[in-house]
């Protein structure tokens, strides 16, 4: 037996899925020909539309995602991360699962649709660290979970600063995404709001900054925006206009003009960046996406397509202008490439790509949306979300999927779903912060539960006595502190503030621990500190502070192994 | 207006929750003058029973579970950690959330009601690094994903090793919850599999090791525990009597006999440890459960109380026996404690808590079960299992979750649940790993994934060409490998074998990346340590080893900052 070519795509968004839908149509008749392969990140695909409604309860957690292997029969599926696409040799590298060894398959034909990332790499200081994203299931998951968390925590708060930074949500980006969160985020926060006697709804504050003066303004018409805009604010939201957020730290967030809101959640739904992994092709791209000619195949190449949002395709109506990244636009055009690469292996002429949009439409929450068709219907509030709800549910892949969710609607009218809280998810034992020049990092008299390294900047240990404070000292790049708290599991002795801005890492107590009770020179290194900060320090350090450090280089030679054996 | 006084339950398993229920309805007409106070880790009431169906799929992941602040209107909810209970102080102290500063409350009665922890602390080799816990709902959670994830990874694995290794399900302890697990691990499996082309049912292995010679020996009659056998043998799961569960790699379940069984996923329902707060506790002890008295108060105190599975209760019926640790005494103790607490208030005389136990049951998956009830009725199969479900349905607290769960299990006839893998897990920057003499740790040309530690033990470092081996330097405890790898991103150049029995810690590249990068002299530490070794052993290493290492040390000294300033 001949082996098998093998058609693989890459990200299964709508434009991967839909490709492979057709593929599956396409080469139903050469199957022992031709081998379909998709490699997916998550073993599901998401229905972005309905991710929103995760986050608010109206659906289930997994009531917005279909299995893969349920949709895709005759499509082998790899869940894996890509660790390289190799043009030169016509493979694609994935990362190991379950073992230490990758695996290289080869491709006939590729087609890449990985989309974009949310990706605060390159967005200034802060918003990676600190604001959530808010595009995979993962995120509306975490999402949901943070506002039961903060708004539980509140509910018997009593500092009022503490209680006003719980109660505050922030959503960058007056876009579709935007707008849908903040609806969600404001349904969820109120409703849970009057769960509690101790809280009262006043204090909630969700705020939408945007940089335009009009919401939605790049998607939909000056009415349906101005229409969104005010039924949000009769629901409470605050939105601010015409301002970015630039900056966040772990209380606030930052405006460019200076403004802060001090507030726990921050959501960003600005930043998509393009996938790393896209970037690295060294083929022609248009706005960081891959350049296509019009019948979906990569310039200058033969057996690769690319489709989605990480593909710059020729709009055929206008000439210069590229699809939007849209679902309509990639699932059109993952149905287009499948045709095109049975056309190309039969010897049929290719067809080249034509699409125009039907619509566009926006939930606002509590059943109301905003919904343009054919680009001059328009349609708001109540008749809209009906519509919303009727059209994307009509194209929700699978008919078991239609039925969960349909029960999960009707059940969220009679039985809505409760607040639980999901603590599935672990932190990781290394985080980065952010802080800005004045920011306390901690209190003396906090709980020692970090130890922090600063990456940028410079910080002031403060000693402070009834009201008064002294410098103790001065740490900068590379300089470490909150060390002696955590290895004798004691408070604070002194307050930590910026004196710039400030890029640090944290390090949790029991990775801490773990660290230094293995690595010996580590080990070394915190004695050697240890020495020096208390020789410079001498007159400044009061006495506890002596006995502390005097505890710890004692601690550290007696308990713990010599890991310089061997 | 006094002050309230506080009665403050620690823990919201069976017994705290339904003590605050009880202690709700007891205080209705005094609540002027008495706070309720419940601190919880979750924000929910697991109702446990049910947990190993949503293992299997036929309950939604959060349907077994109800919101505490729904349950009980009257309570004051803390969702916090305890970090310390201050018998001197009359007071308990809470760990922060989204802040540094914890949380001190007074108790004017204590309830203690902590249940016991899964812990592998006290446990033999590796269980505590390599096999999964079962008894909270995000112990079912991850235990659902991962069955998924190495049945889509096994679908597609060429390697018939690995493949056996993905397929093979280990569980330690045939009591009610390994029997009930085991149940529901094979029917996911099985119905899994054949939705796979590429799979085959016979590849599949799930094993449940017990060290008795009977299923549920200590809680069931013979006769029920020889048809749980014989059922689940007929399904296919492999029973090994008379064997305990001893020790796990990331590998292979190992019984005491030596018996090695290569297998993935390897669960323990065995380990129940006492709360760490508890054993920290000044009370007499029974069996590391707190002593009460008849009247469920502790020995020895006038306002504190203990109930559940943290404390030994005298038994009515048998003198010098103790209350077992099941939900149906818990709900009961925690109804008398209520009741206690207000006759102690109120001046009335207490009454001592007295309760037989109804009956027994457990689910054997795929509609079978067995129960014993009243101590002479048995039950076992189809009438068992309706028995099983009509009784918890009906006690599950609150009509909505009734409502769900019925919708749930309806659902599940018509559209089963589907095999969607949530990864909202970040899988923490630091593991600790567990080998045995003779086990690969990586080999060459693996990913270089990790940093490893040496904990405990030796490992060997070997220079394979063509079969032969050569054993190039031997690694002790303290010392660390998998560096060159790493910091070249190139696959690993030499395999690594344990020489003893080995504890690891091992760092992940990313967090490996961020530690080097910042902390100045850990970088330091890895040039010195490169120098040594490749001093040592000049003449065995090969060219490519020694470029590597330059390079290291030139990137270090190039491209990091400078950390040394300031």
């Amino acid at each position: 037996m001949e082996k098998k070519k093998q058609i693989v795509i890459l990200g299964a968004g709508f434009g991967g899925v839909y490709a492979a839908l057709e593929l599956e149509k396409q080469f139903k008749k050469m199957r022992d020909e031709y081998e379909l392969i998709l490699v997916s990140r998550d073993n599901y695909f998401t229905y972005q539309p309905m991710l929103s409604e995760v986050v608010g309860g109206s659906l289930g957690i997994l009531d917005s995602v279909s299995a893969l292997h349920k949709l895709l029969k005759y499509t082998k599926l790899y869940v894996r991360e890509i660790s390289e696409i190799d043009i030169a040799n016509q493979s694609v590298v994935l990362s190991p699962n379950f073992s230490h060894t990758d695996l290289e398959i080869h491709y006939d034909h590729l087609i890449i649709a990985l989309g974009n990332v949310t990706d605060f790499r390159y967005s200034p200081g802060g918003l990676h660290e600190h604001a959530l994203p808010f595009k995979f299931l993962a995120d509306a998951f975490k999402l949901r979970n943070r506002i039961i968390d903060v708004i539980e925590t509140a509910a018997f708060e009593e500092d009022p600063v503490v209680r006003k930074h719980l109660l505050t949500f922030v959503v960058g980006g007056g876009g579709f995404s935007g707008v849908e969160i903040v609806a969600e985020i404001n349904d969820l926060a109120r409703k849970l709001t009057k769960e509690y006697k101790t809280l009262d709804a006043k204090e909630l504050r969700v705020v939408l900054i945007h940089s335009k003066d009009r919401l939605v303004d790049r998607e939909m018409p000056a009415r349906l925006g101005i229409y969104a805009a005010k039924l949000l604010q009769k629901r409470g939201v605050e939105i601010i206009f015409n301002k970015h957020l630039v900056s966040a730290t772990p209380n606030e967030a930052i405006l460019e003009d200076g403004t802060r809101i001090p507030a726990k959640t921050i959501v960003s739904s600005v930043p998509s960046n393009p996938n790393p992994l896209v970037e690295a092709l060294p083929f022609e791209k248009v706005k960081d996406r891959i350049l296509t000619d019009e019948f979906l195949q990569v310039k200058g190449t033969k057996n690769i397509w690319a489709i989605g949002d990480c593909a710059s395709i020729p709009l055929p109506a206008k000439k210069g202008f590229y699809c939007p990244p849209t679902a309509q636009f990639a699932v059109r055009e993952g149905r287009a490439v499948a045709r095109n690469i049975k056309a190309q292996i039969t010897q049929k002429p290719l067809v080249k790509f034509n699409f125009k949009e039907l619509g566009m439409m926006a939930v606002l929450g509590h059943r109301r949306a905003i919904a343009e068709l054919f680009g001059f219907i328009r349609m708001s509030g109540f008749i809209a979300w009906v519509f919303w709800r009727s059209a994307y549910w009509a194209k929700l892949p699978g008919f078991n999927r239609k039925m969960k969710v349909l029960v999960s609607w009707i059940l969220d009218i009679f039985v809505p779903q409760e607040s639980v809280q999901l603590k599935a998810e672990i932190k990781s034992g290394i985080t980065h912060l952010h802080y800005l020049a004045g920011d306390i990092v901690f209190h003396k008299g906090d709980v020692g539960d970090f130890l922090y390294i600063i990456v940028q900047g410079s910080v002031e240990v403060l000693e402070t006595k009834e009201n008064a404070e002294k410098r103790i000292a001065v740490l900068e790049k590379g300089e470490f502190f909150g060390e002696i708290a955590l290895l004798n599991e004691k408070k604070r002795i002194a307050t930590i503030r910026c004196i710039t801005d400030c890029e640090l890492i944290a390090i949790r107590r029991q990775d801490f621990h773990i660290l230094v009770t293995n690595f010996g020179d580590l080990r070394e290194q915190f004695k050697q500190t240890e020495k020096k900060r208390l020789e410079k320090n001498k007159s400044l350090l009061k006495e506890t502070f002596f006995m502390d450090v005097g505890d710890i280089a004692k601690g550290l030679d007696e308990d713990l192994p010599d890991s310089k054996t061997g």
